[in-house]
């Protein structure tokens, strides 16, 4: 069989990888796919195409990525260039020139996939995306192949991993969150500005893809509530073990009878569930379909080799589908494009969670009543209340308190009025809680 | 797009599971699929018939398995009976029909597999199988396309879920084999004849199958090790823990330089594997590709729905296949069919694996270092040694040791001597070792 011919688009981490994996194991992905599979022009920074290995694979190398999606002798434009811009015009491009496209790009998908797929359905090519969401593990084809017979009823999801690493190190040492954040910085696990790790915004961007697989709507980031890790202290993370969880920083996506959730936050979650022992910089992603059950997919969710995996694996099942009829090709967002619907995504306000709170009170009697009476009017129910000893000295204690599940807006003017109190001092803390059993 | 005709064969607890997601999510599907799925005809035991719900759906239902495969109407046969005959002649004859064909059937596929697939593809059809390992996790699509980039290094997996209940209620409760299967068959979860599970033989039949997706070899079940969990006894439970190891029977495949390793046997693995939290009936696969690293799929191996997942998902893409150019599919066993190897299967005492040793040793000085001179002189060297106090009243001790890695065969040889020893009593306890880390 011909082979095909790839158009790669930057040769930076993830590129580099890509060279690498489709160099090192061609002789084996060939005997996979049934023909070889070669870089036919790559484009790259003068300083990538130095440093790059295995660049005597490449048949041409160019600065100019528009001269690589306008190559008539590509097949597969392969970007990895990142950033919204021009990363959107050389895939619309490549799509307007016939080409399907195979792209790790999270940001690009999230926000300007709905623009993206509905080209690419018009030229009748791909545009495949594993790498965008958990790196090498295969999520994104367990989602649309390999549950496509469930009504999905939620996906939970650790989906960064330099926030895992931060989260696993804190409960591991005791140590606290600037100072991990730190260390990581220094070893290169954490970027420079790390906002748009340690705030959510990467995970946001992974769960609005996830979230449109499992359920048919669109791509809406905006949509997408999104709290990071910055304020978890280390006495969170200890209460929460003393009580038996873990805290995580999950991407958690719902299908509920007023509409969607789309939510990444701190979460309590659990000990003994298997998600709850994922540590370091790997990501899993929990799956709850309503005929199989809870299925986990885990894995590394970034580096230059897993990436590549996720990448080449698309590139494989792009060149398998170049003969098929594209009416039967796996639709980009799991349904077909005529059967994505239009369901609410629902506002924070509207979410129900069970909360972890820890507040700092005044260790006197009545001050417990007066908080448990205002929680009772407000209709919020508890579970687990406790109370830690003062310190030498300390007028006043923390105060740990576990809810039943209540609407977030609920909550919301509970604390408010909790907080008002004289004998609470400062914020209260909140950090919402998710079972995951069902 | 026109409707999808099934053919079903078996309407037993998967068969039924079968119908009840077909007709369940049937919008859902066609939301996905791009057209309905519909079971045109059915064969099932009368008995079966009176049972069923959902009978409605059904076309047309006969107990005549070979009238369905010989219906014209019929697109995909879906093979749900189990055993080996008249399975086999069943999908043979579908084959011949020009038929594809979805099985959950392990054994079949194990046994018969080489034969199914040459004649699918002398046909041009598919027979797909993701419900015979690891029942709704898709891990089948996961090695075959997922991982499609990576040179496979080795595979580990708990995959059958009544052995690991048992082995989850020995590690909790303390409890004995013998006393905790009793209680599974009393409850359904383990068969009157519960040879096939306690014993590894399902389990090779899984292994068989992942050996031959990983390494693009011929599947040779009769090739693979299987040792079963029935002589694991509650102190080596308990030993392992102290030593911060689990105790999970594993299927294991391993590509060496000297061949495939493919076995089936209880294995001590680190307590912070998150495979080795894997509890319950639970199935896990963990799979170690040169680019990924190591990824892990999770989720229910058995049920009526969880495995109608898989049957289900399978039909969803034998139905998109359907115009598919036949030399443009996934290949039956990942690789080309003129690209399987004959990479030969190493027998097991050419295996090389660490060990937990337990031996009733005299509780007397020189004791150890004949012992200890034994394993010198047979190359092994000795990780840790945990000698417990004698009961009162006892001259003999246990004595755990923990290897470093080493042939079988060698380890047998060193075996035989320290058994031969006046100080040592009885046989001893052996249990193969993996740290599951590279």
């Amino acid at each position: 069989m011909e082979p095909v011919n790839i158009g790669l688009l930057g040769l930076g981490t993830v590129g580099g990888g890509t060279v690498t994996v489709l160099t090192r194991n061609a002789a084996e992905i060939a005997r996979r796919a049934g023909r070889d599979i070669r870089i036919a022009h790559a484009a790259a920074r003068a300083y990538d195409q130095e440093r790059i290995s295995g660049i005597e694979a490449i048949g041409r190398i160019t600065d100019d990525a528009f001269a690589v999606v306008d190559d008539p002798k590509v097949d597969i434009v392969i970007e990895l260039i990142g950033g919204y811009s021009p990363a959107r015009e050389l895939v619309l491009r490549a799509i307007d020139n016939g080409k399907h496209v195979v792209t790790a790009n999270k940001a690009l998908i999230a926000l300007h996939g709905n623009e993206i797929f509905a080209a690419a359905q018009e030229k009748g090519v791909t545009v495949a995306f594993e790498a965008a969401v958990a790196g090498g593990i295969p999520i994104i084809k367990a989602l649309r192949e390999g549950l496509a017979a469930n009504h999905i009823e939620w996906i939970a999801g650790i989906i960064n991993g330099t926030g895992n690493y931060i989260l696993t190190e804190m409960r591991d040492k005791g140590r606290d969150f600037g100072d991990v954040l730190a260390e990581a910085q220094a070893l290169g696990y954490a970027e420079a500005d790390p906002t748009f790790d340690v705030e959510g915004i990467d995970a946001a961007h992974k769960l609005t893809i996830l979230g449109s697989l499992a359920f048919g709507i669109p791509l809406q980031f905006d949509k997408t509530f999104t709290e990071g890790i910055s304020r978890i202290e280390p006495q969170d993370v200890a209460f929460a073990a003393e009580l038996g969880y873990r805290i995580k920083h999950l991407g958690i996506t719902r299908r509920t009878d007023a509409g969607i959730e789309m939510r990444v936050h701190p979460t309590l979650i659990p000990h003994r569930r298997l998600i709850a022992n994922v540590d370091g910089v790997m990501n899993a992603v929990l799956v709850k379909g309503d005929a199989v059950g809870p299925t986990l997919y885990y894995g590394a969710g970034a580096g230059a080799l897993p990436t590549a995996s996720a990448v080449v694996a698309d590139v494989v099942d792009v060149a398998r589908a170049l003969t098929t009829d594209p009416t039967n090709r796996v639709p980009h967002l799991a349904f077909q494009p005529d059967e994505i619907t239009d369901t609410p995504v629902l506002p924070i306000d509207e979410v129900e969670t069970a909360y972890y709170l820890r507040l700092t009170a005044l260790d006197r009697p009545g001050v417990m009543a007066g908080i448990a009476g205002i929680l009772g009017e407000e209709g919020i129910s508890i579970e687990a209340i406790k109370q830690k000893e003062p310190a030498p000295g300390e007028t006043h204690v923390p105060l740990i308190m576990l809810s039943h599940r209540v609407k977030e807006a609920r909550m919301n003017r509970a604390l408010a009025r909790i907080e008002a109190l004289e004998a609470v001092s400062g914020e209260i803390v909140r950090i919402r809680m998710e079972g995951l059993d069902g």
